[in-house]
């Protein structure tokens, strides 16, 4: 037979359009596209789109934070992540004081080769005790961290100078440089008020972070980005003042991007008052914001105003959220949207006429990889990787903790009826997932050196 | 063997991106993109790369104007269009005041099928004299004029009410308007002025049509479009007051669209300055402007505030030109690009930064198909249209009249080093252009029913 | 005794603050601003604002429009101006096509002249058939019209091309040009084809001139005017697209300035919708618009984008609008805003917190006196004419018919009640409005040659 | 005779407008604005401009900064302001950190109560070891304190925290925050590179402080000032890019106010090249910057997007420069214009065209006195303090260190020519500058307790 494996009759559906062919597979890359293709295999898609693999450029996966690990370790993150139609995720690697980033490095993908099923790659975390060790940031370039996570908030914060340094470094690496913005001293003292005045309750916790202190915190690593001359990309935006910012940058015909979350996208600010620990359950920063910024986002998505849609994905279980909820700033932050997003996206976004069908697999898909220097991935062109989606635009999915493979036990999606759901993913050339089944053990993924 | 043609080893470049394939070619359509492809006739195509045929949405073949006709025939037009890569054109039915539209693109169409090497479209204009006929219009685009020309200036102009009328009708058809933007009452003023104080040499051409007139005009057609509801497509961009009003339309979320043409991304009016007819040659409107203008439109193109680069063809011989050159308001205008659009937005665009491979592809193939309803052209995927250009990147090419098969027996561009050329042209299968060759004869193109 | 007359103990309120002083006049200038000054008369203005008179400088009295006449002539439109605290008012000049601008600006003042009992100015009519007068502009300026109106709309449109000379015409004689702006073309097809489908009562009237039209003509007189390089002056501006026109213009530093009346800041369009004649009332142009343009329109004054608070003042009696009433578009267009504009400005400005007490000075008396040349006028400053207002902020009126000495028998704010009401108005030392009545007789007003 | 001093025959400027009058002063005050008043001195002023007394809100006097005390002390910088037309400055407290407010208050009274010749007030400062005491705040507003220093640079530098709880406490009581905005996290970063690197010449100043960090900066105060709810007052804005950010802010409603100082719109950074201890004079903060920031900053107060200009005056010796100046960045920074001001911003500014006479003392005299709660200061008006200057236009005056009464002993304007004068100067109905000579002890200036 000619191919290894031939995805037929489907629609298939790129950043640029959307046609009908067949997708023919040779080993791990793509070989054809064309009609009436034959293979080895052939899996029919009749009725079906057939997109690049999805991927998350931003997850946490077993990530220590104080006391608690985030739940999802590197195999049940990369599995659920591939049940939901993504193919590549990038983490993080975060160097301990002593460590240099090749160490840190090295340990992170001990941690983590042995247990991916999808390919993956590691923002490499500049905090400030990584400001005397910019000399490793080619070495660590070199060594496939192509882009470095720089923070403005928590004890990994920069202060506006180290931001200055560590900007101009990865700058000239070549390196893409990803920023949390938030203006951490403002945040701070507004927590500190509200908990000395006994307002300890999930609700103040979007109160104390207001999308001013997000948009300002924005604007000035843009301010010093120019400075410096440098691209900047902007992690989980979540309200409109930051991606008019980003957009009246990219105006001004600024190198600057911007990402937003399931999470910002889906859902508003009243979980925060539910009772008990389900108000505890949506705590992560920049927190979910009133209604009207999901207009705000997907209309900023639309506009390309912001180029990504990534997760954030770093959940921690109820009884840990719990255990810290006498008080909002003690909770452990982050939620779950690894395996909804690429779904998501589509239902709530494609369905609801936000986005066009080739938007979703751009914010989804190919824009990720092409900032990230995932250069075989994110598209369906020959002698890319045979990464792939078979997705049924009619499966209907009303999530529950149940119906997903993330390990936290809840989900903030709970009772969201999406239409719309992956049904096959392959991964270099081999199906990993099919008929909700994965095919193939820890290990299978792949490291991934990214470069531009 | 498997497919009827491969163009083998080439470096294919869409809208989107830029990757090594093959592409197989199976009766009239792309069959395969794929490694390793084979066929009955084989083109090695290493080095080279390999574009979607170039689409021309705005040429003026043949076109009679007061007591002269535009040069290029629809052969000679079209020939030449097939040497410099474009694949389709789309020019212009003018019904007379007592024909229906259906009569006038029926007579044109009479004059045009025999002559055409490449495949066409019409516009349908709507003059003043076809007020009383706009129940026509869905006729008209039941018959493949989707798009609709209005004009802002000359005899064929619409006062603002008839233009509201006007873009009525064709948005309730599902049309597109697009427009020709000048202040036609003021430019007759100034002109006016102008002869009457004997200011009458080419010099004095666009001192009359001021960037500010046209900024204004194509704002007042966007005001009244949006009044509307209707999309909008703004032809020969000339300057950056125009582009930015259709940037901030854009930026209101309007669906509005413009071009630029070659003469205004690569001359500026010194032109008019030069000796004799050689300073009637580039009469023009709009006019071709100060050289600063030439950043802002390359900068409109780079940021998406103009999409497509057409070309306006619409020579005159010298004679003709020099006959009415003693009061430039009477040379007739129009000047010839149809042959050197495709390389010259690659040697002067992207080889000087302006813009990307896949910016390239998209402002000359993609994005000029997709919003004119050219629903099988301007892209190399599975069941398009096999029309294809393979690209020579380093081929050398000083511009003379006589290096190109136009008919006008001048250029503007005399002189002008391109760097990047292409070598063999594609249409529906068949190679038309090779080896600086012509292959097919008139008649081979066919008028394609454009929709939405 | 020092002074003739002196206004004591009132509260001055300038355009640029607010102190406690006496007003000394000696003949029919302010002679002195100062403590315990002395004279002939005393007038205690204890509790109260003594303001300059107000300027009002878009009336139109006794004005044939068609087979009518406005309701108001000289003397009644005056004496009612008078009573309202506006002590100067600008009329038109419309001078037959047969009539040199002289000859009718002579015809006028001796319509005018006799009947005044305050001063006035008048603008000069540009219409179609004054474009070959324009040599006469020069001399019409000498004569103290040092302003010319010029229509979009109506029969005296100019076309953009006899625009542009108007504005040039005037610009080289130092005059400033006041301009209609809507866009006649599109409104007179919106208004053929509501009439054609029998849409003919009120209700239609605003929705055939939409805000856009207005906006879109406005920005069309300012880029004409910037191509002039001449000041504008924007005539009744009835909503924030227009606003934001000139906002734009004045932000890239272009000299262009817009009023707003009355009927704009306190009405909406719902009166259209009363039943009968009284839906046939408020027609005027342009029409009254959706509430929500009030806040627009008191943002612009407020932010200084808009400058000056005129009336457009141009009544015709109820018989005369119900005779018209059986199709929208043939009412007489015009409505009462005279004797109630200070007061309006006042109550519904300054005490509904959209003004400060200087900005309402600024607005109704000063920026219109500077902006149009009458250089004696609009301040209390030592030299100027002794034009004054004692204002009672407390005294409450309840508008109707009755209160008002305006002639046309209804008024649009009837029920209205406004808190502070002028109870003294000065002109040129002469305390001519006084305890509810007149003390001068018609011809106590003085025509003032206007310049800059 | 009815007034104690009357200044006759001038022409008197205020914020407002321009007419002839004389003005009469009983006791302290401004008594009288009249035609032919008579008083017991009369002072003849035919030719002059009569202006309010200038506000200076921003001077240095007698200031400690690390070993070194500016130049001149109480004495000798009132005096030099009193020769240069200023009747009022504004001064500061910086307690130190064991120091109550109300304390560090008195002290500075007593060490300039019997001093100054002028009237002054003062700014309290927050600097970091106040943060605790801002319980004081109230009580220093009450002291007429009503505006507070705040930094985010230098020592006192607070961070973005502290930033929001000190313009939380001053909103508060109703007084007005006025900042120094640089980001100084990243200027001290690119002080420290220069510095190790041997770039340590003045050369280098500018340089460390780009125009980016100043506009970062005053965007983020503006950001914080938005969220707390309350005005902002941007200090010595040298640049359009923070003009830009406060032009923005007030655009979108906001009551955010800027300044700059002579040296920004009359010198550029050509001078921190002039040779040895020539380059280090010029060394201040925000520094001088590139000549085309001038254009910027006139245009700036020409539109209202900055309020005021005032001098930041803060001198230091030719000795004291050239100790450090072997490094710029411990050179001490600050330069005098205390006595150039008023007739520097006539001579450049309106003489050039870039303000109108009225906007001279607007920027100069009245706007400061307004938004620092002077509130019988900066106007011509009855009640008012007979604060005047007697402002010959034409008086040249070719400026070198002798030419003033500054300490400093040297001088930036050297060789420049300025046209126009102060020739008397009037402090509360007394004559305290007159043929070049001061005519009042130290002392006679009184502290002014400042409130809104």
């Amino acid at each position: 037979m000619e191919f290894d494996l031939v995805v037929k009759n489907g629609t298939v559906v790129t950043a640029q359009g959307v046609y009908r062919a067949d997708v023919g597979i040779r080993g791990k890359h793509i070989a054809a596209i064309g009609e009436a293709l034959h293979g080895e295999r052939e899996i029919d898609a009749d009725g079906m789109y057939v997109t690049p693999g999805a991927v998350d450029v931003h997850v946490h996966l077993e990530m220590p934070i104080g006391d608690f690990v985030s739940t999802d370790d590197f195999y049940a993150g990369t599995r659920a992540a591939a049940f939901g139609g993504t193919a590549t995720i990038i983490d993080f690697v975060e160097p301990a004081p002593e460590e240099t980033m090749l160490e840190a490095l090295a340990a992170l993908r001990a941690k983590a080769d042995g247990k991916v099923v999808i390919d993956y790659g590691l923002h490499m975390t500049i905090g400030p005790t990584e400001i005397v060790k910019l000399a490793q940031v080619p070495a660590a370039y070199e060594a496939g961290c192509a882009s470095f996570k720089l923070y403005m908030a928590y004890g990994l914060r920069l202060n506006d100078g180290e931001l200055w340094q560590a900007l101009t470094a990865v700058h000239n690496t070549g390196g893409l440089p990803v920023i949390h913005a938030e203006n951490w001293d403002v945040i701070t003292t507004l927590v500190a008020e509200n908990v000395a005045n006994g307002r300890t309750s999930p609700h103040y916790h979007p109160r104390s972070r207001p999308a001013k202190l997000e948009g300002e915190a924005a604007g000035r690593a843009i301010d010093i980005a120019e400075l410096v001359g440098t691209r900047l990309y902007v992690f989980h935006v979540s309200c409109g003042e930051t991606a008019a910012r980003i957009a009246a940058a990219r105006q001004r015909g600024l190198p600057i991007y911007g990402e937003t979350c399931p999470q910002y996208l889906l859902l508003d600010w009243s979980l925060y008052d539910r009772p008990g620990v389900l108000g505890a359950l949506p705590v992560c920063s920049p927190p979910i914001r009133a209604q009207e910024e999901q207009a705000n986002l997907w209309r900023a998505l639309g506009q390309n105003h912001l180029q990504v849609v990534s997760t954030d994905h770093c959940p921690f279980t109820m009884a840990e959220k719990e255990s810290r909820s006498a008080n909002y700033s003690q909770i452990p932050g982050g939620v779950p949207s690894i395996e909804v997003r690429f779904a998501a996206v589509y239902s709530q976004g494609v369905r609801a006429g936000h986005l066009s069908l080739a938007q979703w697999v751009d914010v989804c898909c190919t824009t990720p990889a092409r900032l990230f220097g995932l250069q075989s991935k994110g598209e369906i062109a020959i002698g890319y990787d045979a990464d792939l989606v078979i997705f049924d635009p009619e499966r209907e999915r009303v999530i529950t903790p149940a119906s997903l493979h993330e390990t936290a036990g809840w989900t903030l999606y709970e009772g969201m009826m999406l239409r719309g759901w992956p049904v096959v993913t392959i991964s270099r050339g081999k199906v990993i997932v099919e008929n909700d089944e994965l095919l193939v053990g820890p290990g299978y993924g792949r490291f991934i050196k990214r470069r531009y």
